[in-house]
């Protein structure tokens, strides 16, 4: 079944322990879309610039990624330069030049109004709630947010909270949307905002699920958690959009699925982490536009290993 | 199989977000041995000052913990006083009084000469060397040390390595014995000096294992690693003790088997985060010195619920 992506495509300046590039395809729809193209037909809405051209264009249609929702404009596509030299675990910003998706205002095509899974990548949670409205028939809504619309527009994100079914974030953006350092209980707190499941990534060491349990007119309460390890590898060459990746392999595993049952979530996180451990091996999006399926399944095959005792 | 561990038995003070205790029983060897206890035989080497009294010592008789290692000298036992307020992932030392603690000299009573294990918790590496020269029939060699031998000690900790089967540490030693920021190359390294496994503790993560493979003559080749999860909770009262208490669980559940089989090594791996998930669930000993052994097998359980796919 048919995801739809919400998101930035852009252009990535980066440095890292391992290497530079000038000049990589970026953006959290476009690790998003290339991940989850591995399991499922993938539809993206993004806006770009002059400089969006043939060669950007190509690593979509190899993966069969529909683009026909990607608006082009006059101008240059968002550009981002950041530096993991002091540590891959966390980006610094270098530059951000939002270009022309500071006027990003996602039109969705009439051919893309079937999809059954939409996925609101790290954009302004207004964009994120019209999306959402505009997309009413919708069977399963994943989003992701960042620290900045968490502090400074935590009313819209509210919002969004309440018509998602899993959110996807990491450890620090959980604790502070629930101002709480406890991960459970922060978790607890963002489950009673709306989701009904919480994804929390928490880089090298994997990610863990969190779902409520709501019965009519209460709180939520929260069941055992599940948690997906991450690879440990010899070297992480490029961090930049690890999670989306993770979120790319999670939701195109659910939406190949003809229903998101308890297994199915697990082997998702499962996938959800296969696929982040590939996206950092090389630069941008080197590795993800080009793997064998047979690397994914051996790499799933290589996480239950790593995890399980029998 | 009887468990030997050589140790500190100590007082500590602690201050955490869920409250204060002045005075608790602790020490590396103390949190080891009740967590070991649950699983095989344990014997300690340790020393205590005349403020170790008939209270202390139940609380060892109550588990069936041989104590007759445990030397009392005059004068007042190890103290220790930390806070957790700042954080739970690090405790920040208040004040340590080495007392009698500063002239330990291990000696070995001949009733232990027959233990088939060994395990070295975090003390002067010349000490920890020591009783595993006076020991040369042990079957399995589990060690811990810390950042102050690592730093000021390196060339008599090397000679301790050399010697250890199993080396339990956590992100940041491994990451310092070795001089190097990635954990999977770092643990390569420190594989290198000597243990043929590395015991890689996370805290609220989990903790990795990595095995090293020797061909003849030469160096190590690291193989899958494998990952136990640790349990989210939603209240971490004190977490003073949690790494020796894995190590406890980990290595009791080693000696209570035939051989240390992988599969073996993998549920070690689970023994020790359920032992490390109860010890902070209370100040001190509180929770070590009382479970019901159906509390470890059904925590077991939850382990296996909160990281297997089926």
């Amino acid at each position: 079944m048919a995801i739809l992506v919400v998101g930035s495509v852009a252009f990535d300046a980066l440095e890292t322990p391992s290497g530079r590039r000038d000049r990589c395809l970026g953006g959290a729809a476009t690790h998003f879309a290339l991940a989850a193209s591995y399991f499922t037909p993938v539809r993206v809405i993004a806006v770009v610039g002059d400089d969006f051209g043939p060669d950007e264009e190509a690593v979509f249609a190899r993966r069969s990624i529909d683009t026909r929702g990607i608006e082009h404009v006059p101008g240059k596509s968002f550009f981002w330069k950041g530096s993991y030299m002091n540590s891959l675990n966390e980006a610094q910003t270098l530059r951000t030049d939002l270009n022309v998706f500071q006027s990003f205002s996602p039109k969705i095509p009439p051919e893309y109004q079937d999809s059954e899974y939409l996925f609101l990548a790290n954009i302004d949670p207004v964009l994120q709630e019209d999306v959402r409205r505009k997309m009413p028939r919708v069977k399963l809504v994943c989003g992701d947010t960042m620290n900045y619309w968490i502090k400074d527009h935590a009313e819209n994100l509210s919002r969004v909270l309440k018509v998602l079914d899993v959110l996807l974030i990491n450890d620090a953006e959980v604790k502070m949307i629930a101002r709480e350092t406890n991960l459970v209980r922060a978790a607890g707190k963002v489950l009673d905002m709306g989701p009904k499941a919480l994804v929390v990534k928490h880089g090298e060491y994997g990610a863990t699920a969190f779902f409520c349990e709501r019965s009519f007119g209460e709180g939520c309460s929260v069941t055992v958690p599940f948690r997906a390890p991450a690879l440990p590898l010899a070297e992480v060459v490029d961090p930049t959009g690890a999670g989306d990746s993770f979120a790319g392999g999670f939701f195109g595993y659910v939406a190949s699925q003809p229903a998101l049952t308890p297994a199915v979530f697990r082997r998702a996180m499962f996938y959800g982490s296969v696929m982040g451990s590939f996206a950092v091996e090389r630069f941008g999006t080197e590795r993800l536009a080009q793997l064998d399926p047979s690397e994914i399944e051996e790499r799933f095959a290589l996480f239950r290993q790593l995890s399980h005792l029998d």
